[in-house]
Formats: C-alpha cells, sequence, structure tokens
C-alpha cells in the first residue's frame, strides 16, 4: 500500500464527472446563493469567517487529515494541543467571543478548553463577588487556572435538587468541607475535567449545623497547578468513550472531606457569615439558572447550521451520485441523478427547508433575548430545573415578557434540537452505502450533535415546563386576568377562546400562507385548553398528561418556526431579495409547513383546523413543491457557506469530487492499510502481523 | 489513577441500590419469563446457547473488557484473532452452522472471517459445478483458500446491471482477462476484502469479442497465499473507517487487466466454451439472486433480538434509575423510577412490543420459506435488483406463491429493520444523559447494525418490488383472472373489491382485535387501488409515485406483523402458557397494533377505515395499555434471554448494579487515565505528557 500504482493513479470516475454535474446543477438554477447567505449571515459576518478559515487552515495544529483514523487518546492528545493553539491565535489576533466561536466551529471539534472557556469563566462572571472576580476570574481569563463547571453526578442529572455532594461549613477553621458521601454522589458528565482542568466549580448542598441550605457553588482546586498531579481527597479522571464528542474529557470527581477556605464559596447571591456561621441570601438570591434561556437560544440558532452539514452533504452528493434509470425517461443508458428521485426528494428537502426555518427562528430568539436585555436590564427570569408541576419553575419577575421568552426557548430548544440531531441521520441514510463511511462526513458529527438533545434540559422534561407555562396562561385568560403584555403565548390562548365561542364547527382553513399559520396557531390553543380541561376539571394526573404535554410544546414550537419563517421572508422582500430568491425561499416555508402538517395531520383534525379529505390536497401541494426546489437544491445548500475544509466529507465536497476523494482517503491515508495481518486461521498464533511504511502524503 | 484509593473502594450508590430496585420489579410481576422464553426460542436452543455461551466466556480471546477503548487497528487485529479462535472452538466442538452463528452472535462484533464463512461459501456452493465445487468449495470449506462476495462498486450499489469491472474473453490463451476500466469501478465496502481474503469472488461485466453478456461471477486470487501481498495487477485494501461494524475490513479492489484461468468462471449457470468462445446458459439462467429471499427472512427474524438488546438495556436501566418526584405521589423524598413516567413508557413500551412482533413475524418467514422449499424443491424466484418498473424482477417459475414470499420478505426486511434501528437510538435516548456512555452498550451495537438498512435491499429502493407486485395482483384482481393459491396477498385484494363493492359509507372498524386487522387489512387494499388508478388510469409517472410505494409496502408490511403476532397469540394459548403470560402477551400485541394506528391515523383515515373522533379513544387506550404492561416491563426483557456477556452494557446489567460498574470501566479499565497531559496553553511546547501503569484489573 505504501506506493500507489502509476495504473491506479491514472483512473477516472466513468460517466458525467462530479464536478460537470454539480456545475450544471449550478448553471441552471436562478437562485443567487451569495445574495441569500448575506442575508442570513450578513457580509461582515461572512468575511470576518473567511479570513479567520484562512488563518486555522494555514495552522498545522489544524490539520485535519488524521481526524478519522485516531483513536481517543490521540484524538484527546491532538484536541488538547489545538485547544491550546487556539488560545494562542485568540490572543494574537486579538479575537471577540464572537470569532473564537467561529474558529471552534470550523474546527468542528470540542476542545478539553471548552468548558473552561464556557461555562467556567461565565459562571465565575455570574457567582463572583467583585473581590473574588479580581481573583479568579482574573486567574481563569489569563488560563492561569484551567477550569469546568461541576454540576451533574453520577445519580443526578436533570434534577438538580438531588445533588448528593455536600459542602459542610466547619466554624472552627472557617472553611467547608467538601465530600462524596456516595458512590453516586460522583460527579459525572464535566467536560474539561477528565484531563484538563485543575479547577472546578463544584455544585454542593450546603450544610450548616446539620441543616441543609440547598445547592451552592463552589470553587474548588483540585489538581496541583505544576504537577497536574490531583490532589489528596480527590478522585479524578476521564469517564471513557461515548457514542460521540470523544476529543472532550468528560470527568468525573470524588471529594473525601477535602477542606476549602471560605472565600471559595461563590458568594454574589448567597454567603455564610465566617463568624457567625449564619446564612445570608441577597435580594435575587435565584439568579442560578438566569443564563439558561441565552443558552438555549443558541442551540436554536445553531440547529440550523448543524442540520445544514448533513443536508449540504447529501444534496450535493445525491446529485453527483447516479444509480438507475427512471422508466418513464428517454435515454435507456443513462442513469438517473439521485436526486431527481421522489422518495430522496421526499426525505431531504423538508429537512433544507428546516434549515433554514430554524436559521431564522434562531436569530429570532437571539434578537428577542438581546431586545429584552436592553429593555429589561438585569431583570431575569428564574428557573429552578425540576421536574413536577409545583417546584418553583418561573418567578414573574419585573418584565413578565422573559416568561414567555423563557418557555419559547424551551419548546424550541427541545424541537430544534431534535430535528437536526434526527435530520442529521436522515440526510446520512439518504447518502446510500457510502453514508455509513467515516468520509461521509456525516456520522462524526450527528454523533458529536446527539447530546444537544439531552443537555441544557432533556428535550422531554423541557416540554413540562413549556406546557406549565401554557397552561397557566390559559388559567389567566379564563379569568379574563391577561394583560397584553405577556407575550404573544397569552394573546394567542385569548383570540383562540374568541375565535372559538364565535365559529359553529369544522374550520378547514385555507392552505395559503395565513391559513396554514393560522391553522398552527388554533392547534396550539385547542391542545392548551384541552390539556387545561383535563387537567383541572377532569383531574388527570399530572403524569398521566406527559405525552399530551410533550405534543403540545411540540405545537407549540412548530407554530414559532412556521410564523417566524414567513416574518423573514417579509424581511427578504423588504430587504430586496431577487425575485426568484424569495420565489425559492417562499417554497421553503410552504414545503416546511406542509411537511409538519402532513406527519401530524391527526392532531391538527383533533383540534378541528382541517377536514380528512385535505391530507390528498397537501400531498398533490407537497409533490408539486418538491418539483420547484429541485432545479435549485444545490444553490441552497451553496447559500449556508460551510467550507469544504469545515464540512470535512468526501460526499459534500463543493467540487463534486466524490470518488477521487473517497478513494484517496480509503487508500492512500488510511493507516489500516499499512499493516498485514496473516489471516490464516490455522496458523499456530492468532496474531501475526508486518508493517510497511507509510507512503509520502 | 494506578491506584483506587480505599475511601474511594468503599462507596456505595445511594437510596435503594440496583439489585434490590430490580428484584422488586421481579418479584411483583406475575410474568413467568421462562416460559415465554422457551415459547419463543425453545428448551433445546436455549439450552445450546447457554452452552455455547459458556465456552466462549471461557476462552480468553473472548475477553470483552478493552472492546470500547480500542482504536480501529486493535479492533480488527482483535476480531481476527477472534474470528480464527471461533473458527478452531467450531472445529473442536463440531458446531453446526446455527451454532456457529449463535456463537457469532454472542460474541457480537463482525469478524473478519465473517463474509468468508457466509456469502463466499454460499456462492461456491450454488454457483459452482461439481467440478469447481471439489476443487474450490472444498478448499474454502477448509480455509485453505479465505474469499469474500466482491460485487458492490464505488460508482454502483443497488443497481448490478451498472457494474463496471469486466471480464473479456481471451480466446488465444483461454483466460478471462478481469480489469477496472475507471476508479468507480473498484470494489468496495466488501466485507472480509481489506485484510482477510486471500481469493474474491468478483462480479463483472463478461465481454466475448466486444459483445456484453452481463454481470457474471469469477473466482480471483488477488494475495499470495503465504507472504499475504496483494497480487501483481491487483490493488486492495481496506476502505477505512465507518460509523460501526468497524472490527469488518469492508475493502476496495482494482485490477489491471488481470488474467484467470477458463475454469474460474463459476459455471453452473452459464459458461463459456472454450474452444469456440461460444457463450451458453443453463435451462435456469437467472438463479443468481436466489438466496435473497431467505437472507431478508433472516434479517427479519433478527431485527427483534436486535432491538431487544435496547430495550432491555433501557428498561432495566430505567428501573434502576430514579429522578425527581412524582408530584400526584405521597413521599415527598423519594424519588419516582423513571420507567413510572408515562413519557418514558410512551417511549419504549411500543418498542418493547415490537420486539415480540417482529420475532413471531421472522419465525413466520422462516417457517413459510422452509415450507417452500420443502414443498417446491428447487423453484425458486428470480430478482434482478434493479430499481425500474419494467426490469425483469420476478419471474413466475412453477411455484407462485414464492413471488408472495418474495414481496413479503422485502416488505418486512425494509420495515423490521428501520423499526430496530430507529428503536436503537431511542431506547439509547431514553437513558438519558448516560445513554450517550458507550458503557451503556447501546450505541456501538446500534451503529453496528446500521447497515442492516441498505444492505440486501436499501430499505427506501425495496418497496419499489413490493408495490410492483402488489399493482401486478391487483390487476389479476381487476381482470378476475386470480388464483387463489396465488396467495394471501391477492386474496386480500379480491377482499377488497367484494368488501367494497357492498360498503356504502366510512367502516369505523371496532378496536378489538379483529376490527384492529380489518382495518390493516383494509387500508392496504384501499392503497393498493387508489396508486392503481393513478398508475394505470390517470398516467402518473413511476417516479411521482415512490412516497406513496413506500407506504404501500409499510403499510403490507404492518398488517403482517400485526397479523401474525395475533397468530402467536392463538399458538400461545394452545401451547398453554400461563393466563398471566398470554394476559400480557395480548396487551402487547395491542399496544402494537394501537401505536402504529396512531402513528399513522391519517393514512387510516383516508382510507376510510376509521373517522376522526376514534383518535382520542385510541390515545386514551394506548394510556391504560402502558399500565398494565408497566408491572412486568422488567420480566418482559428477561424473556428474552440476553446474557450480560452479550450485552456488555452498564446500564442493562440483569443484577442492577448500574452505578458500580459504570464507575468500574471508567476509573479502573479506561486508559485514558494512564496519561496525564500538560494542559497549560502557556507551556512553550503543544504535545506535553506522562504516562502511568495500569492498575491490576
Amino acid at each position: 500500500m505504501s506506493l500507489t500504482p502509476k495504473w491506479v493513479q491514472n483512473l477516472k470516475p466513468s460517466g458525467p464527472q462530479g464536478h460537470e454535474l454539480l456545475t450544471a446543477e449550478r448553471t441552471n438554477s436562478f437562485v443567487k446563493d451569495d445574495e441569500i447567505a448575506t442575508f442570513m449571515f450578513s457580509e461582515l459576518n461572512l468575511k470576518r469567517d473567511a479570513a479567520i478559515l484562512q488563518i486555522l487552515k494555514a495552522d498545522p495544529a489544524f490539520d485535519k487529515r488524521n481526524n478519522y483514523y485516531a483513536g481517543r487518546i490521540d484524538r484527546i492528545r491532538t484536541a488538547l494541543a489545538r485547544g491550546k493553539r487556539l488560545q494562542q491565535l485568540s490572543a494574537k489576533h486579538g479575537w471577540s467571543e464572537d470569532e473564537y466561536q467561529v474558529a471552534y466551529d470550523l474546527i468542528g471539534e470540542a476542545t478539553p478548553y471548552g468548558l473552561h472557556a464556557g461555562m467556567f469563566t461565565k459562571t465565575l462572571r455570574e457567582q463572583c463577588t467583585p473581590e473574588q472576580q479580581a481573583k479568579f476570574l482574573k486567574a481563569a481569563i489569563d488560563y492561569e487556572i484551567i477550569g469546568c463547571y461541576a454540576q451533574t453526578e453520577l445519580g443526578h442529572g436533570s434534577n438538580v435538587k438531588g445533588i448528593e455532594t455536600t459542602a459542610t461549613w466547619v466554624a472552627q477553621s472557617q472553611t467547608f468541607e467538601i465530600h462524596s458521601p456516595y458512590l453516586t454522589a460522583s460527579k459525572w458528565w464535566i467536560g474539561s475535567l477528565g484531563k484538563a482542568a485543575n479547577h472546578a466549580v463544584v455544585m454542593a448542598q450546603l450544610l450548616i449545623e446539620g441543616k441543609s441550605y440547598g445547592p451552592h457553588l463552589f470553587l474548588v482546586k483540585i489538581r496541583d497547578l505544576s504537577s497536574h498531579q490531583p490532589l489528596p481527597q480527590v478522585y479524578v479522571g476521564d469517564i471513557g468513550p461515548k457514542v460521540g464528542f470523544n476529543t472532550m474529557d468528560n470527568g468525573f470527581l470524588l471529594f473525601d472531606h477535602l477542606q476549602i477556605p471560605h472565600e471559595n464559596m461563590l458568594a454574589r447571591f448567597a454567603n455564610v457569615d465566617p463568624l457567625s456561621g449564619k446564612y445570608y441570601q441577597s435580594p435575587n438570591p435565584s439568579l442560578v439558572y438566569g443564563t439558561m434561556t441565552w443558552v438555549r437560544s443558541n442551540i436554536v440558532l445553531r440547529s440550523g447550521r448543524a442540520l445544514a452539514r448533513g443536508v449540504t452533504i447529501a444534496v450535493r452528493y445525491c446529485a453527483v451520485r447516479r444509480q438507475f434509470v427512471d422508466r418513464d425517461n428517454a435515454a435507456p443508458d443513462t442513469e438517473t441523478q439521485v436526486l431527481d428521485y421522489t422518495m430522496v426528494q421526499h426525505r431531504l428537502f423538508p429537512l433544507l427547508a428546516a434549515t433554514f426555518a430554524l436559521h431564522f427562528t434562531g436569530k429570532k430568539m437571539i434578537q428577542m433575548y438581546q431586545n429584552h436585555q436592553a429593555a429589561g436590564g438585569k431583570a431575569l427570569i428564574i428557573e429552578r430545573p425540576t421536574g413536577p408541576e409545583e417546584a418553583p419553575s418561573i418567578v414573574y419577575d419585573a418584565n413578565r415578557a422573559l416568561a414567555q421568552l423563557h418557555a419559547l426557548s424551551c419548546a424550541l430548544k427541545a424541537l430544534t434540537s431534535t430535528i437536526a440531531g434526527e435530520g442529521l441521520e436522515t440526510c446520512r441514510r439518504a447518502c446510500g452505502g457510502h453514508g455509513y463511511s467515516a468520509f461521509a462526513g456525516i456520522g462524526a458529527w450527528a454523533a458529536d450533535y446527539l447530546p444537544t438533545l439531552t443537555w441544557e434540559g432533556d428535550n422531554y422534561m423541557l416540554t413540562q415546563q413549556v406546557s406549565r407555562y401554557l397552561l397557566k396562561a390559559a388559567r389567566q385568560v379564563r379569568k379574563n386576568q391577561h394583560r397584553s403584555e405577556n407575550g404573544d403565548a397569552v394573546q394567542l390562548l385569548a383570540d383562540y377562546t374568541s375565535h372559538k365561542s364565535t365559529a359553529t364547527q369544522s374550520l378547514d382553513f385555507e392552505l395559503d400562507d395565513a391559513g396554514l399559520i393560522q391553522a398552527f396557531r388554533h392547534r396550539v390553543g385547542h391542545q392548551t385548553f384541552d390539556l387545561l380541561r383535563r387537567r383541572d376539571q377532569e383531574g388527570a394526573s399530572w403524569n398521566s398528561l406527559l405525552v399530551d404535554f410533550w405534543k403540545l410544546s411540540t405545537a407549540y414550537a412548530q407554530y414559532s418556526l412556521v410564523r417566524n419563517f414567513k416574518e423573514a421572508l417579509q424581511d427578504a422582500t423588504q430587504t430586496g431579495l431577487a425575485q426568484g430568491n424569495i420565489e425559492v425561499l417562499h417554497n421553503l416555508f410552504r414545503l416546511y409547513a406542509l411537511s409538519v402538517l402532513s406527519q401530524d395531520f391527526a392532531g391538527f383534525l383533533k383540534s378541528g383546523a382541517y377536514t380528512p379529505n385535505k391530507l390528498v390536497q397537501i400531498e398533490a401541494e407537497m409533490l408539486k413543491l418538491l418539483l420547484s426546489i429541485r432545479p435549485h437544491a444545490v444553490k441552497l445548500v451553496d447559500a449556508w457557506k460551510l467550507s469544504d475544509w469545515q464540512l470535512d466529507s468526501s460526499l459534500g465536497r463543493s467540487d463534486g469530487k466524490v470518488y477521487e476523494d473517497l478513494f484517496h482517503r480509503a487508500s492512500v491515508l488510511n493507516p489500516l492499510n499499512l499493516v498485514t495481518f496473516d489471516s490464516n486461521p490455522r496458523s499456530p498464533v492468532l496474531f501475526r502481523e508486518w508493517h510497511s511504511q507509510p507512503s509520502k502524503l
């Protein structure tokens, strides 16, 4: 394998070449992908991204060639080196947080510094007193200490109240004793902990004189700063391989009565008086989870791009791949591009449409959050992510609109990350056999993305919070206690009741844009009041309603996606996008709405939004839309401006050289081909092999 | 990490221990899992499996402890050694093919011998003349030669007709010249080729004097038998890492005008006269794909067990895991078992029901095939797996019932492997955060399973063949040309037409067992004749109907699953199973049918089987079934008799010691914890690390 023979080097793929096919696709579409890209991302951001890409590509630390072959230890080693280099580049170029994030995304893998730069620093910024900030936050920003955020435990993930690690106030020495009383108290899944961190922000139950004051945060040194060995009374390590995300050193952490100074309790909102041992809280005690709405809004925004990676790869490959001859077509010897088959279009184009839907809604969420911040200043939503209904979950503070934002971010986080996670697998399968190759570039990416469906609120758990919000809003509407500034959901429910009281029979909305949005809106109203009746009047148990809560939350998010997509179309018109672009985006909007509608047609029927015979019309319209989108599919994925370097995919290459790239990676780059095994089962030993030298790459 | 401190060794999980919880689950259920297991598998088979398990567990070659940590090269090395050992054990114990397969399944990973023992030997047996068998087949059975089956190419998977490798008859030397004219002609994805094989059965276009005779099979030596180096004119290697299945050496293979002897064309059904160069065929020329029905029936049978691995793990773990307090429950400090939440039941129990549905239908398929073989002898179905309608696909031979069997195996392969593949991911997610750990035991297994959805006929492609069959049958019914011996599908369609002509309005079947089965049966009839009208009367293009063909094939398979499940219940009653067992299995049957019904309620509506207001009733009934199945869930997965050794899962341990096992694998076994990295980004070098010694395991 060390030398590729001349005759192999000379081989070319048969038939029309991949680059010819993609060129034809691009020539035959009137879509202006650059214009759409600018509309989505802004010219400034696109230029910024391109500049950062050039810096990364030129740096040997980010050479991706061995990524798909390396084992776990090699990957962690390389990822840590990349993290260091990224930090150096960031300092050198004076990157902002946004720019650092762009670079992180382009590299495409987590580094063990990820949680240091993220949650650790963020928590210190929010939870430290000014004195603590001067000491701890500064050291973190300067990377003098490397940290992580240690909340989740082996036995408790979602339920923060159930955390078992204790921090006991020791009056005599004026210290806290951090301890793990059970195996299940072990911190677990903590990113950047397994290998990188020498400090951890630890969430522990505060105990003073035998009384528990609930979970609080403590900064704990866990490893020696120079030897990097764990401190005595600390047991720490990496939790082992995962489905994906294997460049991250998710870790475990146990304490044996470790004493830490009084000042290491993060004391901005709560503290223990060192002399009296008295516990006291600041006026705003429940800020602990204040940033979750922001975090979830970002997951929504990023879900579009996450899915677009898979859709870009699948659409391009299906335009290059030809298989079978469509029997109704003329030329009997010309195989059909796979993208021409309606079965493939039916699988891919609703996802193509979804990438735009997710992006526009993500932008909207970020904008709403920023508007709120600008207007409301410090007014923050309080959420304790506990499951059942009565737990303190949403405290309406000065600005009630944030309650709506919180619920929306929960509903959308749950739905959009599910769409992206499941959509990536659909894209992978649409690539046929080659989709299973690592070089497709979808499998590993999808595996890395999957934890998004579980972290920052499990996608099923979150839907309870959304439903709780909607039920409360519905109760207000029922009592005529709602106020218009309470946000769109309340308005939606109020509209539903007044609408409902005048309607006499099934509504059977139109399938035009306005009718579609009305139907989605109507369904949310119907589901909410149906659940309200079952809960409040029929006394159904909370547990018996969980499945319907999940359906309600999903419907609420779907309504939001459809409505925001439509609003983005109006923006596009006002921005003066080319008519062709608007037309195609409009088709994508309609396909997205209709595909959701057809998938849960039973739900829409139940709400009375449609009558059964509408389904035939919906399916016919969807088929038409697939055909109208087909000529523009490649240009539409081009509009996402995902670089080949970022995609790292044989199948998704923008130049269509799919087969050449697959072959190169399999033959020349593949280290397994440097080993020859003795495969004779009758040979006396089980292991016998010979190694050859790598060829020049 | 080399020594676990005493204080860590002494830690226990908090609260009720996992083994206590699982013991309570088992005590509180009246299900007799051994009886169900015997009903499903027979006592003889269970004993056989247990005996083989003991042999494998005792053999150090099959020590699984490093599986989750090892990189690709290590895994291939170990898998090949295991393949050798398996072969030795098989010889020593005189295992039958079935017994060998049981061992293979228990080991739980593919070995590079897999395709030698499977497709290679099978093809030689079927395609060789007696003289060739004496020479080639004997050598293969004795492992004197190691082989693979090289059909798929870089550019062609499903479409066998499009294969580009050529075998040109050279009259002068009486040889065939095997050649790869294009890069896309490279054989690709060929199991056992990358590292293990020294021979390949190669499918190539036969060319004689410039004329093509289509794809034929040739036995080609590709590596030297002692040095194991590739022959000149052969370029062969491993195709690189994949999403899963990484213990298999899927390979590529290119030829540069390699000449092989005349006798190496597999000549049982076609040959070239060595003197005249004339091509001739045997009377039964199209046997090439004869075994596909058998292969697919086996995929159907195995899909139940494949899914059961995930369901077993998820159900057990959700019985051990407790999170949050159900608000309507009394004890405020006792967290609820996750399995008690209806949202979790809604995700897992339909899959639990599906494992049984798939198993019973798989057994039925195997039985039908064997009945046919016993009755019809050599009468085999002919299928060329080409896509479009007119391509020769099903040739009705002496026994027309096989056409039905073929269509059914296609429909069921597509649906059951999709259910298993997607269901495993649902199980993984139902395990929450820990489901993402490799130690959950689902991720890697699911990844290994996924190619089943693509190979032996892509799950979307196959549905065209099913629909083609049903459309043909419907045309016969329309013309009154059908005969009862044409099988159940024809009868179904005939019943539908006579039924339809008498019905005056929507049928609104009952939700009892008989009504459910009628509704499923009715829907198939409706969809078939609807498509017949669109194709034959309205002239819809084949391509425009692909999505509906897929839906039809799915509906046909669903009907079959539901009906066979019901028949299995009748068998269970006749066999005299305990009343409790029959009751629980009956609930599973109903849950399975109702969950399919509710998921495609729109489709059932469209067929007129139900009216919209039935949905509320269906959902209420499903909730009741979830609650009635809940107390027996652990016992029902126990009935699958999947050993801990096979599952290799921390979460799915039969003794419930989930947290102890996760911790042990993460801390003691995890090789990453023997490395300490310098994580200071300001240190002068990017790579710096220290290694420690492994602790005694």
